[in-house]
């Protein structure tokens, strides 16, 4: 079922130049033939996540002042990057790198030892996936289930193995409860379905009264809405129902986190029954994994001395994890990807869509419910 | 040589009524018979530390209003406790508390298995230091050297623990060289000479010239004023020429952490080769002891995904280190007590002393340098 190859593909790459300047732009490179344990996929879909993006338009951007020229085909994005921040970025400056941390496609041609491969739909992370073909080792492809798309298995990594990381990071930390904060966006709905089906509870937090709606609807029994005015004390009992003293916090940026901690502490207290001048001295965690606010992290601290903030991330987490943890994960991501680890996506573009200044505006905004796909096969 | 002890002895109390008033007065308690394995200590010398100061006189009490009433043996201070604080107490309102968490004196009186002790200067932690007999547990008295006074063996727990603690933690935790914050005090002076005798690169920050001075002339290498105007870049190359990843932080409050996180992140990419997106992998901690800053801790987080920040505290530590490396440090005090851990006192006062607002107005101002010694034995 080999097709013939063709000789390039295109890589969407992002630049920052000495002078200040981010580019974005298309590049045709060679298709490399597999070694023995390795195959080519073509890449059908690859997500857009909140992760892609600070390689892709760094923070110190400002798109707002990005101008688009080059051909239709080949978009070329120029956009000033903040001289302040040009230091922080020193290390890539002059780098053409490649993006897009997940995909899933076909496997088109496969290297001698993995023949078994070949016509399989997989889904595959790595880096470089806004790409048209990708040259992997055949063990890192995750096989998606019969009748399974592209489009289904685009997501098969970084949200799924997250949501379990999450859970397994609870366990592993003598936690037995979770909070959950950006709850409503695809992370956090397979989030509610993966602590529902393993009985963990766990305390979700939305921002906007239709976001709680999305996740009670999916079953979810602690959904608290920071923009309500009884947040505080909604959290509060949350937190006492559930005793959850672990969070995972995707805004970063703001007061939220050193809430749930004084939330925690609250719940903590309620039930003590001796005056302790240090605090609770049950330990409260929240791990930082995300930025949807990049401003400072404001912690007041009225939660005692047993609690920590830090930040989490998938890649070191499973490097701690080891490889039985990583099989059983992704065994349990590919047996359940059309339902538990389902994405939704709003838009679909190809690689020179992605450069243009309707699409990247969007993407930028992460809002919740809004997910772009890139589909590379498509001009 | 035991003499005929007092049926009661003086103790110092801290009490929040229910009406939100903070109240402090010296009470006559019992002095019950030692157990078998126990002693009677006459306290001759106790420290005030901030760690005392929490239970002593809640934050939420307002001492600019308070006022001495009683006689002048047996002063009462009350003081107001703001009214959206007192929920936070509400475990401690209407119980009188002893305070004082160490001391030492000598042992006049010991059951049948500890006589041993009798005549013997001890330093004994615990709680209700601030009283003029305590009986403890004989194992628990750390047996002060030939020649040793109360005074200095008044602080041979929190201040000597809590440094030797800090190096410990470093080295659990796969650290090789440290920051510490307030560095002039007591504890910074000891940690210095820890550091040194222990080859342990330590990165000092100060906020005055002149504590500058008192740590070089201990012989500590990196000093760094916050108030300099190069402080940013004196920090970033003391933790280059370091490589210290983890800091404890008395301050608390304020920018401080996230400014040593942010300099350990850039002397961890002046060196990197590649770009990463995540920032360094190199884990950077902070662990916060003290709040002598007791605002919120603002996190500007430009420095990557690997960082944690979290509470301190000694008698967890002490738990997690289980009873042989706890003997290995108190061992180590007591032969250092008059070198290493040598303590100074700026003023002595009584136990009715303490309750005198120039004193107390004194030791709430938690300045470098200056330090109480309370001497329960004195009128």
């Amino acid at each position: 079922m080999t097709e013939p190859l063709p000789e390039t593909g295109l890589e969407l790459r992002s630049l920052v130049t000495s002078d200040g300047t981010l580019e974005l732009s298309l590049h045709d490179v060679a298709i490399p033939a597999p070694g023995a344990d390795e195959v080519v996929v073509r890449v059908e879909a690859s997500p857009v996540n909140p992760s892609d993006l600070g390689l892709l338009i760094p923070a110190a951007a400002d798109m707002s002042k990005a101008t688009v020229a080059g051909t239709a085909g080949r978009p070329v994005v120029t956009a000033p990057v903040r001289e302040e921040a040009l230091a922080g970025l020193r290390v890539r400056i002059g780098q053409s790198l490649p993006v897009g941390n997940e995909g899933a496609g076909t496997v088109v041609a496969a290297g001698a030892s993995a023949q078994a491969l070949l016509g399989k739909k997989v889904g595959i992370a790595g880096g470089a996936m806004y790409s048209q073909y990708r040259v992997v080792n055949a063990a890192a492809c995750l096989v998606l289930p019969d009748g399974a798309t592209a489009r289904d298995g685009a997501s098969s990594f970084v949200n799924p193995l997250t949501a379990l990381g999450m859970v397994e990071t609870m366990r592993r930390e003598g936690h037995s409860a979770l909070v959950h904060t950006a709850a409503a966006s695809n992370l956090g709905q397979m989030l509610v379905k993966v602590c529902l089906a393993d009985g963990v509870p766990l305390v979700n937090i939305v921002r906007r009264a239709e976001q709680e709606d999305i996740l009670r609807g999916l079953g979810a029994t602690h959904v608290c809405n920071s923009s309500a005015p009884s947040f505080e004390s909604d959290l509060v009992a949350a937190l006492q129902d559930t005793s959850a003293t672990l969070a995972f916090d995707a805004t970063g940026g703001g007061t939220l986190a050193g809430q749930i901690l004084n939330g925690m502490e609250q719940a903590a207290n309620a039930a003590a029954a001796q005056y302790s001048r240090y605090g609770s001295a049950v330990h409260k965690q929240v791990y930082i994994y995300g930025s949807l606010d990049t401003g400072p992290t404001v912690l007041t601290r009225n939660f005692g001395m047993a609690w920590g903030v830090g930040g989490w991330l998938l890649t070191p987490f499973l490097a701690g994890a080891g490889p039985e943890t990583i099989a059983r994960l992704r065994a349990r991501v590919a047996a359940e990807l059309r339902t538990t680890f389902a994405s939704t996506y709003t838009q679909e573009v190809s690689l020179a869509g992605m450069l243009e200044p309707e699409a990247f505006h969007s993407y930028l905004r992460k809002a919740t419910g809004e997910k772009f796909l890139v589909t590379p096969q498509v001009d």
